[in-house]
């Protein structure tokens, strides 16, 4: 049904929708393809929510070219009304006379509309064309839409040994530059960044993305039961990106305190029995306000909870070739799983690869 | 100096050498390439100890083709005699135009000796070529030579939370089949393997390799201070490879046990002060006895002990994507050492690959 050709042709919108990956949160990552033939004729990304959509960069810069082009898009086009028109409605004005999509928007107010619009205006299309490297670019998106909570990826940082700090807590630095640098990437393609209060209160760590340009920050995302961030603390004073606070607490004259600060949001998930926050819940939440990819540089104790809630999708851990010693701080507070030693993993190795001297180690769970 | 031409052909000498990287210790792995300009008139790599050296195989193919071609060999060729007369005077019967040679040879008995015999019978010498990697092949018999005691790589298996064992000691197995196979190449590329006593009681080891053929078995060293080893246990009972047992130990009687194996040797380094084996003396010992490349598969205080006494020239790490959690058995017992946080490492990453679901994570030290 495909062609070597639309393959290619694919591929070149998938490397496009790709340049968006730090900026389009929380819409998907599209990248589109007009062709005739092997001549591309129009071609473009969506860059930022509020923006025109790949396909509509894509047939400005074809013109009239479009006429019985076939368009190539990594997401279904669009049916709906929403910042923009729909993009099935403006391919078919354009005259183009084939659509294929590397995947169907699995969106309520999409979910196969766009591809019938389409066939009812008399257009060919085809789905499933490099689906897999389609859903990978947006993991988060779907996550989001399909499980209603977002692809949550752990990031954790260790030296040879599995020691996370020093027993005094010190953990400065244990990676060298070219993990933390990667770190940075990882963060500009995260709709937001989660940690904890004890985290905040130890580091007040701003969060951000500050190596290098972005047209976006993520949000920073505190997990506070009892609203202990400091007021002064840069999360909540300096303003370069949202900040939710996810808190028990429900003194309003407290909550007010940090209201009043415009990039300061607070949400109230569920307590889990045990005077803590319902982790489940908070993802369900977080995903209801448009956070997809969500990446948590957390302490061991709650990236233990995240993990024994079965709510990771994938950690990446650096470890640098130092031996910390002991006692030191461990990866993760987990009780013992015998089950784990001679069993099958839950986790699988991704990739794995050297950064400078340190080691980036990426599993998936599942 | 050297042409392009050369470089090739040092690297075919090279590739050869490495045939014999399970064969011949405690001989140096050397390969041998004649050759008349790009032509390959004859090769060879030494096999084992007692065989012909790889200069000899590779003139037994040229015949008269030697006569004014080059040589090109991996080690500086031999200019005194052993079990094997000199390749020197080999070379020079055949009549060669030209030696290269990848580097000197650091044993006394040679040391230069080899390329001014040539020298002095109007052969062209010279040396230095692809050096770095003819090092590399051999760094065993070099530690050996040069430093007088074995280069020691410590073999580590792990979790991904840094346990090798689950807090009762169980660990078999955390790490999956390619890994293990990968071990029984380390293995195979070793002149000896050493284990504490606490592994023979716990496991009762064979140390051999297994999983495919080899001409030669590694011997198998135990650290065993006071003398616990089980004379049932299968080092001391299988006489497949020769098991030295270094001791503290010194009535007669209880030595004569062992002494009256036929594959069994007993050592006795010295006291460290501290009612240990003195393992600098131990090494020292080993490479007097030949054993150049020793890899060490110990538990987490002999490990440790290794390393605190700045002795392992190479760790291999082994990690699962398991998370065994806590208390579980950590790498290493070593106290904390604050400066290695942030410091510079003395461990550096040499490589770092997927082996199946498992990370395969080499340092090196310095």
């Amino acid at each position: 049904m495909f062609t070597p050709l639309d393959t290619q042709m694919m591929q070149n919108a998938l490397a496009l929708a790709r340049l968006g990956r730090f900026s389009t949160s929380p819409n998907p990552r599209v990248g589109c393809v007009i062709a005739r033939g092997g001549q591309v004729v129009g071609q473009g990304f969506h860059v930022r929510a509020g923006e025109p959509h790949a396909e509509v960069h894509a047939l400005r810069q074809a013109g009239n070219a479009a006429k019985g082009a076939t368009a190539y898009v990594t997401l279904e086009p669009c049916s709906h009304y929403g910042r923009t028109p729909p993009c099935a409605q403006a391919l078919i004005q354009a005259g183009v006379a084939r659509v294929i999509a590397a995947m169907v928007d699995p969106n309520p107010q999409v979910a196969g509309k766009g591809l019938a619009m389409l066939e009812a205006a008399g257009i060919q299309t085809a789905s499933g064309l490099l689906e897999a490297e389609a859903r990978e670019l947006n993991r988060g998106f779907l996550s989001r839409i399909e499980r209603g909570r977002p692809f949550v990826k752990l990031k954790c940082a260790a030296s040879l040994d599995g020691k996370t700090a020093l027993s005094d807590g010190r953990s400065q630095w244990i990676t060298g530059e070219a993990a933390r640098e990667d770190v940075q990437v990882l963060r500009a393609e995260s709709c937001a960044v989660l940690t904890g209060v004890g985290t905040v209160l130890a580091d007040n760590p701003r969060l951000d993305v500050r190596s290098f340009p972005t047209l976006r920050q993520p949000a920073r995302i505190i997990l506070d039961s009892r609203l202990q961030t400091p007021l002064s603390s840069r999360l909540v004073s300096d303003g370069i990106a949202p900040t939710v606070i996810a808190t028990l607490e429900s003194d309003e004259g407290r909550l007010k305190n940090y209201r009043d600060r415009d990039h300061v949001r607070i949400i109230r998930p569920s307590e889990n029995g045990r005077g803590r926050i319902d982790l489940a819940d908070l993802l369900n939440r977080l995903a209801a306000e448009g956070i997809g990819e969500l990446m948590a540089e957390a302490g061991a104790t709650l990236a233990s909870a995240f993990i024994e809630a079965d709510l990771v999708d994938e950690i990446v851990l650096y470890q640098a070739p130092k031996i910390l010693g002991n006692p030191g701080r461990g990866l993760f507070t987990l009780p013992e799983k015998p089950a784990a030693l001679a069993g099958e993993s839950r986790w699988r190795t991704h990739a794995v690869e050297m950064l400078g001297q340190d080691v980036k180690w990426t599993l998936r769970c599942g």
